[in-house]
């Protein structure tokens, strides 16, 4: 089959590092546009109106949209409206109300609504579930803790509102965790470590049913951690380097692991979808966010600056 | 037809001046059981725990939930476990997750669930439904201003993590907006006044799509304040008093006013789920003050204390 047009919005540091090189890659898709304010992919036609994109590339049927979360919902809706697929970066919005607009839009219309989670594509997300499926959960802990200097230099639209702080890499911990889960979770209580001067946490302790725990830090300076723990009736499973690598009882396991990259991966499911006509829209992650700023008891701290 | 046996857990300020009344009133309902650390009800058998209330009375199949949001999902679940159909205040949850949950257990057991909106059967509110069903809106604006201390004198629980502040009120708002206009709106922006002293907003001032605005304030003595006004393409729509009073163009609009007062018209819908088996579980409201306090800008302001 050949290859389908797709153009990028939000031209950025993640786009440039995932999106393009997955794109690049793929023998679905062939990257026919971008439409960012400043930035641009060689070889590639640039827009920096999205308008004038819809009007003037009726060829390109799907948009991925990677710029940050709240002005996302804007774009998303004018490309349904303009009958193309949307799929999108983590956390897929602002706001929950929106994202469950647009897959009302996208459902009338019989359009492909993708929200991808990254993470879930991680190369030992998929055994873990497989060995979940069958055990008890008695326990599990997810230790997520990172530079924010090193994966954010200098951004400060994670510390305003609707930057979600550290849950921006939190979430992702939480889209493997309500992936691998064989039953849901709900939030029981949370800690909020905000700095005097910003708006959103920049650590978090959350407190689930079912004995789960997390503990997300944006402060962690040399080496990084991105762990989730799950003691069962039958051993203790461990999923490391953000979900790629699994460990038995402490042993290096196996299992069905996927060979693809997360983006790879996210664009092949995206294949997938357009050609089913099918929507993906799973909110549970971005709930657990919004439970965590709703029910969380904030607590100040040191102020922080890039 | 015989009324049914129900029980009421958590008999506070809430149970006792709407539930209670409402349940006398009823020739559907028949108070069984009252569970309740506290309170009683005059010639009512009054339970302190819950599990043996649930061991020793199989003759109730129905318990409605009055307590504070916190505590009440585990209440909920093992009412459900055990059978029993079950009402749940507003909000009817600490987290959107754990509602969730329950709607999942509840519908996997055949069992009624019931979010109930009190705010949503106030006199007026169905006919600003109908009114609105066909006109394009052009912009709506909620005032909601009331004084927490005559509406929860020394309730320090409204303040702490889950206590939701201001949004305790200001959900009723929400409820009545998210049921009278024609599409759903989300939100765009919000700020939120914390007083220092406290883990909740005082007040909030809400945007959301369409041109529709909130300004809810706790600190407003003298009358208060509870309106709802909707500006269409074919005249202005004003609800008034919680949604007891509806308005166009400035005058009294009579419509089809509900004759039943809120809770008596929350328990005969009660009975019509229960009958059907059937479930109502709406999050919408909840879902916009999960999202204000996900994108919300956060101000401190004065310490507040009763």
């Amino acid at each position: 089959m050949a290859a389908r047009n797709i153009a990028l919005v939000g031209i950025g540091k993640i786009a440039l590092d995932q999106h393009v090189p997955a794109i690049a890659a793929s023998p679905d898709w062939t990257l026919a546009a971008t439409i960012s304010r400043k930035g641009a992919v060689d070889g590639v036609p640039a827009y920096t109106d999205f308008a004038a994109f819809l009007a003037e590339r009726p060829d390109v049927p799907v948009v991925s949209l990677c710029l940050p979360p709240v002005p996302r919902f804007a774009y998303a809706e004018t490309a349904l409206l303009q009958g193309r697929h949307v799929m999108l970066e983590k956390p897929p919005g602002a706001t929950l109300a929106e994202v469950q607009e647009l897959e009302r839009l996208a459902a009338a219309r019989g359009l492909t609504l993708y929200t991808t989670w990254h993470s879930r594509m991680a190369h030992a997300v998929q055994p873990a579930r497989d060995w979940l499926t069958d055990k008890v959960i008695r326990r599990a802990h997810i230790t997520w803790r990172e530079d924010v200097r090193k994966w954010h230099p200098g951004q400060d639209w994670v510390f305003e509102p609707g930057g979600m702080g550290v849950f921006d890499p939190g979430i992702n911990a939480l889209s493997i965790l309500t992936h691998i889960l064989p039953q849901p979770v709900h939030l029981t209580g949370a800690e909020l470590e905000f700095p005097a001067n910003r708006q959103t946490p920049i650590a978090a302790r959350l407190a689930f049913s079912g004995n789960v725990t997390a503990d997300f830090d944006w402060r962690q300076t040399g080496p990084q951690t991105w762990d989730i723990e799950v003691e069962t009736d039958r051993g203790v499973l461990a999923l490391r380097m953000g979900g790629n690598v699994l460990e038995i009882d402490g042993q290096p396991a196996a299992g069905q692991a996927s060979i693809m990259g997360e983006y790879p991966a996210l664009y092949a499911r995206m294949t997938e979808l357009v050609q089913a006509g099918a929507r993906e829209v799973d909110l549970a992650p971005m709930v657990h966010v919004a439970d965590a700023l709703t029910l969380g008891r904030r607590i100040l701290t040191d102020p922080f600056d890039f």
